[in-house]
């Protein structure tokens, strides 16, 4: 019986070491010996650095502290593989089998997002030109949710339902004064717009919602923008915006590039984007002589562990033993999607999608979810969404703080 | 029997409406046929805005539900008191006694911080001057727990459980790459480090705790700082640093004063401190070549109502309750306070103390509680603070989302 490999990579989420237990349960259970953990992913497997899970995972609250635990347990890379065609890129390929073979590795599983599956096609395409035995196969991660192919990503469903949580929480602290207030929250979101999409969860019988949501689908023109605000609050005076950090002018530009902030640049060429809520409540304040309030969910809405979603933790579970058992009868190269059947009552089921649909392509918010005037989220968008932040996984606290397990 | 009256003020705080629950059941119980509620305290008193809760609290959820809505369900306001010689302060006073009278009121409590104790105290001193048998009683809230005489304040518990809870996750979250990485967490606290200190609760068995702690009592040197930081990275790669909002130059400047942020001015003539947290991780980015990210909690660790600690709503229900008993036997002018008796077990009682030794007093860290080199919390602080943050009121989820209950 062979080895099994798995890796985490890319942001972190508060679901994706449910996914590792997925994998984890169902590949020692299917008879595999050693269970290895890359740490930092693929970046530090290169570095020899990796686990066995088998050793560490012994009892039964292990898993269940696993599955409480935000961020990547095993640690996360931003590693981009060389095109196979690339100078050097044999090599390194090379290497990597050889590792693999050294380890009697016969299944890789890559659980991360669009540059994670990238990862994944790269190593199965080289493997089946080889002729490899070895099976990879992709298990979807991201709280962007913009991976193609699946219905929705694990991880989404824990971060918009924290977002719909906070909102709730947001608008009735700037409601109370009374007083004029402009309060603009920025979401993660560099070109789809499902995150700050999910602020229109707020709304119900208890909570107004949310007054103007911005997503990087729809062009972004400040001065409309403020105008809007300027009508909106004849009529009410606290005001509560959602603005993806994505959102974009019309030519093109990041509206966060508008202000002084520092924009890095990763592995991958993505600019670091921040500062778009601070850009527009400075621009507001200046122009409509208002009090405002700029909030950054910042990391926080990736890696809130103490409110997840018990929908999208089970998900993220099965996509990890769907994973296993798509590699165990003899499939490669393709990443588990999840398939919805039916939303109310909420059905859904896993399968397979060749991975190379996948890499590198982005699912954005349709348009026709979105309200005419640019401001809402049409009830087919709360049909999507609101299945996955239904029930959730009570936190074991000790201590008054939620336990995790560290590596 | 007379009436009750009963106000929220200042900034909004988790548990506030468990004191709003105390107070109205305690004053119902007592035969109080009216229990009314000032919409936006004071202010909203003197246009006529209040309502009766006994006609609105009609079912026992009612009062779940007020335990688990975060910030003021009555409305808040920043509204100041003319001291009682100014120039027609007199008449203000008579309006406001005239109003209370015409309402049969007896017993009139407030929740609040600092300020609302100043708009007890010169309520009761006007009242004893004139000869009312109006009681006046304070009750106390603020997350920031710098009133003095209290043991710690209602809606400190909650939000040094959630600061406690949101700085592990946010550690775990800064360490997945492995990579050279400053986060500086700003968090609220104009003069007194409470809320800071307590990101020291993070720490333990599966935690590593933050790197650094600066308090608003300690002066502050950005040269050291980043000295301090640059050391640290020399061991250590993920760097998670807890900074006030409020902390100061040696030459009294607000650190944020060096920020290009805007800063207003509120009624009582506190700057708006915001950008603490930015200025120094740019100062570290520039300085330390290093990847940078500054989180401001802003006001979600006041209003993260799915997120309190059990222990702080019994005590602001209790200190509710208590007001009405010492109102409704004969005293006024007076706080109630907490009382300490143990640690472990963690024993408290209430009293009372006279407002007049309470209000515009700030309480704030004690400097023997603070490491010597200015970076960490001693055992003594969390040993005070432990009691304070546990257990858990599990939020009642509809539909994925906490329930709130609105006015």
């Amino acid at each position: 019986m062979k080895n099994t490999i798995v890796g985490q990579s890319g942001g972190p989420t508060s679901v994706i070491n449910s996914s590792l237990a997925g994998v984890f349960e169902a590949a020692k259970s299917r008879g595999s010996e050693h269970v290895y953990g890359m740490c930092n992913g693929i970046q530090g497997f290169l570095e020899d650095r990796y686990v066995d899970l088998v050793e560490i995972f012994t009892k039964p609250i292990d898993i269940e502290l696993l599955k409480r635990t935000p961020s990547s347990y095993l640690g996360s890379c931003r590693y981009k593989l060389p095109d196979i065609n690339d100078d050097g890129a044999k090599e390194l390929y090379e290497k990597i089998f050889a590792k693999l073979d050294s380890m009697n590795i016969g299944y890789f599983f890559y659980i991360g997002g669009n540059d994670s599956m990238d990862t994944i096609n790269k190593l199965a395409a080289y493997g089946a030109g080889k002729g490899s035995d070895i099976r990879f196969i992709g298990v979807p991660k991201t709280i962007d949710n913009d991976l193609t192919v699946t219905d929705h990503t694990p991880g989404y469903g824990s971060a918009a339902k924290y977002i719909g949580v906070v909102m709730k929480e947001i608008i009735r602290d700037a409601t109370v004064y009374g007083t004029k207030y402009v309060t603009v929250v920025e979401i993660m979101g560099r070109n789809a717009g499902w995150l700050t999409a999910a602020a229109a969860l707020a709304k119900g019988w208890d909570c107004e919602g949310v007054d103007m949501i911005c997503l990087p689908e729809v062009p972004f023109n400040v001065e409309r923008f403020v105008e809007k605000v300027r009508k909106m609050q004849e009529k009410k005076s606290s005001i509560v915006i959602a603005v993806s950090e994505g959102v974009k002018l019309e030519d093109g530009r990041y509206v966060c590039e508008l202000s002084d902030d520092v924009h890095a640049v990763d592995a991958f060429g993505h600019k670091s984007l921040t500062g778009t809520a601070r850009f527009l409540a400075n621009t507001i304040a200046k122009q409509l002589d208002t009090k405002t309030r700029c909030i950054e969910l910042s990391t926080l809405q990736r890696c809130a562990g103490h409110l997840t979603s018990r929908t999208d933790i089970t998900e993220a579970y099965q996509v990890g033993g769907a994973a296993v058992k798509a590699a165990f009868e003899g499939c490669t190269g393709e990443m588990v999607a999840l398939k919805r059947i039916s939303n109310a009552p909420y059905q859904c089921t896993t399968e397979l999608h060749p991975i190379s649909e996948i890499a590198n392509l982005e699912k954005k918010v349709p348009l026709e979810w979105i309200s005419e005037d640019h401001t809402q989220m049409k009830q087919e968008f709360i049909d999507y969404a609101y299945p996955l932040i239904q029930a959730e996984l009570t936190p074991m606290f000790v201590g008054g703080l939620p336990q995790h397990i560290s590596l």
